[in-house]
């Protein structure tokens, strides 16, 4: 019984250059896009999805990440392309998107 | 295959009085703690344990909440000694704290 039934954390850490970081690569701005489109699809709440902040999830050189709980799947990203396979395959359709997977 | 065997979010939203939210109740300085205390017990990293700070997990009336992925297990704390439990009951031996769960 999954309060949601897919949880989204978007590690949102910032670290100064030349250190690489997923703030700087857009992940504030992804995080916020998703977090609409899951609301224009009205697939967020409980029983489904919820898109979440999240301080650094320490997997910095392979960013930015995000993770789907609790299907325990880590995936990569650059654009709302992206994102919008991620919302389309794996959070509507339960498909993982094997391409961004990390 | 987890990438952290016990993945810890500490709900940290803040709201305004009269607004019920974790950070009212002491989320950051628990979330301190439990970072503390996992590195303490060299049980953080791949593999093992990660505690990590979160946006709101909306679920604000129960709080403050944590989440343990990926065994979805949901609880309230409200002091060291409940923090202390989780780790060692939970995130050491992977035994629920019923009486903490939510």
């Amino acid at each position: 019984m999954s309060f949601y039934k897919h949880h989204v954390f978007f590690c949102l850490n910032k670290r100064e250059a030349p250190e690489n970081c997923c703030a700087c690569h857009g992940a504030e701005d992804m995080q916020q896009y998703a977090k609409k489109r899951i609301k224009e699809l009205k697939l967020s709440g409980p029983g489904n999805v919820r898109i979440n902040k999240a301080g650094c999830l320490d997997r910095c050189e392979e960013g930015p990440v995000l993770v789907v709980y609790p299907d325990e799947t880590w995936y990569t990203y650059v654009d709302k392309e992206d994102i919008d396979e991620i919302i389309n395959e794996h959070l509507v359709n339960g498909r993982v998107v094997e391409r961004l997977r990390i």
